[in-house]
């Protein structure tokens, strides 16, 4: 079972080439919920998401032979582009398997940081046979987006940051997809302050991780529909692990919430969230002012949200 | 004139009741000006621009009588905003007058600082009629949103918490419309560094200061017809003459330009930039690589910006 110690041992192994990234108030969100709140900002990680963590703990931990093969993932979302730079800055080489109908803007992003770029077919079996192929064919090593140790302990490095900057936090709230970042979160939170609460934030409509939380056996992801796209993925055997042992709740947040959540982020605190880094204030929110008096922290996991149609439409207004 | 030991002093003065706003860096735009560039972020300043500092500033130096009588203003901007909750601060009535077809956002925005909100006719005339009227009725003081001392030396103080953070900066980079945030930059700057340099940055289409700069006369700013709203205004006689002492160049950028920097600012920093707020940077990159190895300020005026459509747009995918 992965502990403090864990996450430390990642710290002192990425602490030089991560953001610490700022830790923000808001007076309005103070002021609807009565209680002290810490945001900790991950959108301003690189790559723009908490991800760049533990990729990169994970990628310094391979041995000389697998960083010579190199390393491949599935993933059109935050995994891909975090593991091809920490790739990129290991002079690891790293091949992304990608759906073939993946977003352009992602594409080139990921192709941006330096990763080789395999379209498959839009499914998680195509998507697996892929990477499975480039594993055999050329020995890299297959990275998984959460289910991993280092993995999970990068990306409980931020919520050491944040603890560590402002002491002891009453309850901390973490989104949940593939659990990653939740059970990273939950190993440093109780690892320090064993009488603090850690609490989970789902979107309703991909609830796998509330109800196998309820039920203490792991759900599939079953036709998720959320614009948190970050959260559509199930727990794996490691994160439900952790997240059985650490977290006190898992709370579900209607679509409308996040969106409120995410305008609340953007409008008051000039913050560009996407929908999945919206999640965890959006079930801070939910509890009203339940929580009233206590020092919270609020984890943002990031911040890549396609504005091509925002940005397209001002420049029509000008042309 | 004014000089460095007026923003000291207002410094003094609004210290405890503003953000110290972060100072942020980017490795992109490090990479694509081949400069150490700074940027000042009073996007997260109170109430999302830094009017506030000189609203501030201004409403606690007036006499008890005039605190007594309250103040009034007319602008449907940041100028508003900043001097409502200015006012309520130090508890002194305000009100704004603001043309009938202002956005309603706006409007809401500023009675929830506690502004009256008086409207009048879309005009020039009719804005200052409603106010010289009021200020006769009622004994209110007119604050000026930039030809005033006091909003200037509040406007340096953003470059002041800049300088003294990082130190000496070889150019500093301000937007300029009234004037009022460049006269206070250029003085502290050049209070601080004397040969530092100091470039004002102006839509080309609202160029009345830079013609202004150029002919050493004041011209209006007639038809200007540009997204940064906030630019729209021309030179007063306070900031023209700060300008022209201070200022090393004021250069122009095309509306394509300023939408460009503020999608740099959106994608890559994670930052809600009004457009206004973006023109700084525009300026910088359009230096290209030209001030290659130095270091630069670059300052974010604000970030305020009507999301609505953006949100509904949103709201409309998940109903």
């Amino acid at each position: 079972m992965m502990e403090l110690s864990d996450i430390r041992q990642a710290y002192d192994r990425i602490k030089d080439h991560i953001v610490k990234t700022p830790i923000m108030t808001s007076t309005t969100i103070n002021g609807m919920t009565d209680c002290t709140v810490y945001i900790k900002c991950e959108n301003f990680q690189r790559v723009g998401a908490f991800k760049f963590r533990g990729a990169l703990n994970t990628v310094s931990q391979l041995t000389e032979e697998e960083k010579q093969k190199g390393v491949v993932a599935h993933s059109s979302g935050n995994h891909a582009q975090a593991l091809a730079l920490a790739a990129r800055m290991l002079e690891v080489k790293a091949t992304i398997v990608m759906p073939n109908n993946s977003p352009k803007v992602k594409v080139a992003a990921t192709r941006e940081y330096g990763a080789e770029i395999v379209f498959c077919e839009n499914s998680t079996e195509s998507r697996a046979a892929v990477a499975s192929e480039l594993v055999e064919k050329h020995g890299y090593t297959l990275i998984h987006p959460y289910n991993d140790h280092r993995i999970i302990a990068g990306a409980g490095t931020a919520a050491l940051e944040l603890i560590e900057e402002v002491g002891k936090l009453d309850y901390v709230f973490a989104p949940v997809g593939g659990g990653g970042l939740l059970s990273g979160t939950a190993i440093t939170t109780k690892g320090l302050f064993p009488d603090s609460k850690v609490i989970g934030v789902e979107p309703q409509n991909a609830d796998d991780a509330y109800r196998s939380f309820k039920a203490n056996k792991i759900f599939p992801s079953e036709y998720p529909n959320t614009i948190a796209d970050g959260l559509r993925t199930q727990l794996g055997q490691l994160t439900f692990e952790a997240i059985k042992k650490h977290v006190d709740e898992i709370i579900l947040v209607s679509e409308q919430e996040i969106v409120d959540a995410m305008r609340l982020f953007w409008e008051r605190m000039k913050l560009v969230v996407e929908p999945s880094g919206a999640v965890s204030l959006a079930g801070l929110l939910k509890k009203g002012k339940s929580l009233s008096g206590s020092i919270v922290g609020v984890i943002i996991s990031g911040g890549n949200i396609d504005l091509t149609d925002f940005f397209d439409s001002y420049s029509k207004q000008i042309n």
